[in-house]
């Protein structure tokens, strides 16, 4: 199996993909991992390279303020353009990379192409859930004026992926809504509940937003702007109230004590919300393995972010997408 | 000046709207309440009512559950369509409910009417920040398909309200958005950009899911299917996060001794997001003074949206808007 990491995109590159790249590099033995990025400032960040680690050498990278589209097009030698060639030329079975999600979709579209049936390809991060595992948000971003069928095929899409990768046997599929009841929603998602009725998907109807993190659904369809939103708002919030969070406890002595005791049980609760434990976001309805991690990707979350790659690759989701896309 | 008030509304009731019209009646003598509801459940919960307070007895209400425009049609003695039925025949400045949305909206639409120019009333509840005051959302609801041209009125209503109600000299508008470039988004965010962009509104581009708490911008517009995600999101993460952290420092007994150190440090931070803070989302566009309160709200939450409710007549918000919109 062949893994194309960009090393060049995220906040924290090359440093954090070089790193997590030799520590997978040394326990999947397996796996061959091509580096492509700047070699010079890849080898500055490692002693020896282990033997499954190769290098692409490119100087030219996306930057996340570039009109996503133009950039690919114009910019065929950038890292994260060269990753998408290789997964298009079967040089590599799957590509991470922690740059700007506009550039990932434009090259996954443009680079790697669509699976055969699949109108709109659609960003899949898993969400922290409140209970027990995540849920999969389905798109979060990729199509921005997405119809009731692409809605439907996101459906299809995650529930394959949800079984196939995330272990969930009867994944449990709902639809993003302003109120439980069938009548309720916009154009979209009215038409989008009577397509997903009438499919054999283990569909649970409609979820609001405030039952979101709750663990109910496993896979929730909502357009990409909406998807996008709810998103960033989650992360937002988070941040928001752990730093005021932080605030607060550090006022006066006794508060300074009493929080440095509870120490141990905030930071549980803030892993609950560390994105780095949920690895990436996998490009689903693309013809070839293409995962975002997220643009802040610590070494940990690269890692992470490695072996859902190679999970990917291993349940061979996008031949599992065409056999289960015809249900 | 006169408040009518849907007795029978929200999870509370009637007691807290109840008790809450008691207290304000003794505070503002200027003020008269009209509670509308069941007689005997209202004295029920009083002993002797202000000479300020009067009540139009119904046992009619509308369920959470009925569709909201056949139920406003069908039941025009219904608390709500009653209180709406005062503010269209000036019995009443305004009317406060914190029944369903979907009724309030149909009530405000059918029973009071819009203002002229006003194509689409917008839901506008004010979201507490990390940061300061509040931002103004809106539509957090009322109309599902929005147009750009919708959501350019929505600016215009929400920086006279901000102006007028909020106190705020001059509103900084910002879109809803996928990113922050002028490009972004989808039809209808775009085409809202260049509308947004030619007004002379303060209006300060794209705003981020993940900053629009951040208290960069004091009215946020979106569509009312996004809208209304983003309020019952943050309420759902809000909510997670103070019952995850509850269970975590309720754990062992250190952690317990250490958290009950730390009470009014939490309190605080809670009392941050506290809705009832923040009162009442007022129905702007309607041609009458029209507040949904939060579903469970408490006593607390009544009195500052009955304060609010007191200052939306008292600012003539209604003629304001009609001076604004030229602009």
């Amino acid at each position: 199996m062949k893994l194309a990491i960009d090393a060049m995109g995220g906040d924290l590159a090359p440093v954090a993909p070089v790193r997590a790249t030799i520590e997978c590099a040394r326990r999947f033995l397996d796996t061959e991992f091509i580096l492509i990025g700047h070699e010079q400032r890849i080898r500055e960040n490692t002693e020896t390279l282990p033997g499954n680690v190769g290098i692409i050498h490119t100087d030219i990278t996306i930057d996340p303020d570039e009109e996503p589209v133009r950039a690919v097009r114009r910019k065929p030698n950038a890292s994260l353009t060269l990753a998408a060639a290789l997964v298009k030329e079967a040089r590599a079975d799957v590509m991470v990379s922690a740059g700007s999600t506009g550039a990932l979709v434009a090259s996954g579209l443009l680079g790697i192409g669509r699976i055969p049936g699949i109108d709109r390809p659609a960003l899949a991060p898993v969400l922290p859930t409140f209970q027990g595992h995540g849920v999969l948000l389905m798109d979060a971003g990729a199509t921005m004026d997405a119809s009731a069928h692409n809605l439907l095929q996101y459906a299809k899409m995650g529930a394959a992926y949800s079984r196939h990768v995330l272990d969930v046997p009867e994944p449990r599929v709902a639809l993003l809504n302003v109120g439980t009841e069938p009548g309720k929603g916009n154009a979209l998602t009215k038409e989008a509940y009577h397509l997903l009725e009438a499919t054999q998907l283990n569909f649970i109807g409609n979820v609001e937003a405030r039952e979101v993190l709750d663990g109910g659904a496993d896979v929730v369809v909502c357009d990409g702007f909406v998807g996008n939103v709810v998103l960033k708002l989650i992360e937002g919030v988070g941040l928001g109230i752990f730093s005021l969070l932080k605030e607060q406890l550090t006022q006066g002595f006794t508060t300074k004590m009493a929080a440095m005791m509870l120490k141990p049980s905030l930071r549980g609760l803030r892993d609950k919300f560390d994105y780095a434990e949920y690895g990436g976001a996998p490009f689903l309805g693309v013809a070839g393995g293409c995962l975002k991690a997220h643009g802040s990707s610590s070494e940990r979350a690269w890692v992470v972010a490695m072996e859902q790659a190679r999970k990917f690759v291993k349940q061979d989701v996008i031949r599992q997408f065409s056999e289960d896309l015809d249900g």
